[in-house]
């Protein structure tokens, strides 16, 4: 058992708040503030819906106890004093975090981790002129992190090799999955991932190939059929009976066709994602988008109880 | 209730026979011819053994009933006589299938529908010669397809409309999950989706970006957990409030950063995929492939089995 930290989250929106679940139900003791003061109050009561759907499927988990360790505060400087580590969730804007990042670091304990959420923006443009950059990084979560266990740990030129192994290993402490980059990438892994598989999704409907239906159908009814337990790599592996150098070696001709015609880095133009908009709003419709989103988050949590239930492999001598 | 159908299953290697499961089970009579005649007895044992992994989720599927149905014959020409629909599951080599293409054109029923199992080869190169080429296509299975429902129907520039949407039909009757492409496509559409991320995998391992157990977690851990049962543009639309074309909108300066320095097209240098090999037969060695094969399509059929229980949607009037 680890000694709880205290921790930080700065800017409770969406992500924020989820973070504060994250951190408050490992036994954490979270600290939430944001510059709309009205925020805490909507804050609290999405955390309690937010623990009690995670109830269904973590029967040990006290909501009251969890509740109990989260505390809004009034001012930043409040927030972060005495903590060991900050997770800052503000809007995507280049200057407020700037801004934020140099106040954080001058109000928060010296050996206190500084972490931003930011998806979008590379963290050596936000921590650049931060006196403690040292200690600060981006831990990047998929929405909502606490349905989804993928963190993306993404230390600038900067950061000291000390605090990515602890955020990692914080990460990992609170039930999270991380993975880690060893140097800065647009998108980090994720991102990058999936938009190489939609770059080219969008240029096979662009193109004429086949409908968007056709496919996410591909991806529900074939690819994440493994994916959802197997990666990439580990796929191919089990794909041949020389493993991974002979699914490369086997396939290598098809691979380089494939390779020379595939159009990933495809620039949808308007038209298209208007009407792949219109054709996706035809079965699912704006307004309905919260009541799926809570339809998606239950499934995820039930996929995750039911993979975590799956997962014993085969032993062998090796 | 459709009228069963007969159906042929040419080349009975791994994919063949798993064919003809999917066939058997659906109540349809199977025919299996190879141009080896002790592939015959290999082939009953492994569609016996694959029936008995099914039971044991889908209780009313009678496995006596399923074998009784599929009967192996001496010729191809046998194998095809009278049949409605002939799946062909040759290995890739391209004048053999030209070649066995031409002898079934000949000896099949002037209606019946025509497929190859190719993944590597265009149809237009199998079918070019073939008389009755209006009727042939390749109709592509994820290996094993009695596991895997996603099916690609691929049309050459001659295959007839109707024979197309036949195709399709007679795949969702035997609970397959068909797509189809409008035009040839290398890869046709799983295999370039895959690729584009796969591509973009190797480009961030072999350029030191994160290793390769990192980009298996990016699935396994985060992307996988949604499209296991939502693909990538309804995870779009359901991750803004403004549904897919807000997702488009709000994400356009980041997607565009990174398309601008994607390598999905990276071609993996030699020494890299020795190294991801060496990791990998590491955790699960090539001798140890078999024993993961059997644990995979386990968990594939788990996660099916779950996913349908787990299917209703949320019900809203547009």
């Amino acid at each position: 058992m680890k000694t709880p930290i205290d921790v930080a989250c700065v800017g409770i929106g969406n992500v924020g708040r989820s973070w504060a679940v994250v951190f408050a139900r490992s036994g954490l003791a979270v600290r939430l503030w944001d510059h709309d003061p009205s925020a805490l109050g909507r804050a609290t009561d999405s955390i309690a819906a937010a623990l009690a759907d995670l109830k269904a499927y973590d029967l040990d988990l006290d909501i009251q106890e969890a509740m109990s360790r989260i505390r809004g505060v009034d001012s930043l400087e409040e927030a972060v004093a005495g903590v060991s580590y900050v997770q800052e969730s503000a809007a995507e804007a280049l200057e407020a975090k700037q801004s934020l990042f140099r106040r954080i670091d001058l109000a928060a304990p010296a050996d206190a981790i500084l972490a931003s959420s930011t998806s979008a923006i590379p963290g050596s443009a936000i921590f650049a002129n931060v006196e403690g950059r040292a200690r600060c990084l981006v831990v990047h979560p998929v929405n909502p992190p606490h349905m989804i266990p993928l963190v993306e740990i993404c230390p600038t030129p900067w950061t000291a090799p000390d605090v990515v192994k602890a955020a990692r290993s914080l990460m990992s402490d609170v039930g999270q999955a991380p993975v880690t980059l060893a140097k800065e990438a647009p998108g980090f892994l994720l991102n990058r991932l999936q938009w190489a598989l939609l770059g080219e999704a969008l240029h096979l409907v662009g193109e004429g190939y086949c409908s968007a239906e056709d496919i996410d159908r591909v991806l529900t009814q074939g690819l994440a059929l493994r994916w959802a337990f197997i990666g990439p790599f580990e796929v191919g592996h089990l794909n041949a009976t020389g493993g991974l150098a002979g699914y490369f070696g086997g396939l290598a001709e098809a691979m380089r066709r494939v390779r020379e015609s595939l159009e990933a880095d495809y620039a949808a133009p308007p038209e298209l994602v208007e009407r792949l908009h219109a054709e996706i709003a035809g079965r699912i419709p704006v307004t309905a988008i919260p009541a799926h989103q809570a339809w998606r988050d239950t499934r995820i949590l039930g996929l995750r109880a039911h993979l975590a239930d799956a997962a014993a492999r085969p032993s062998h001598s090796t």
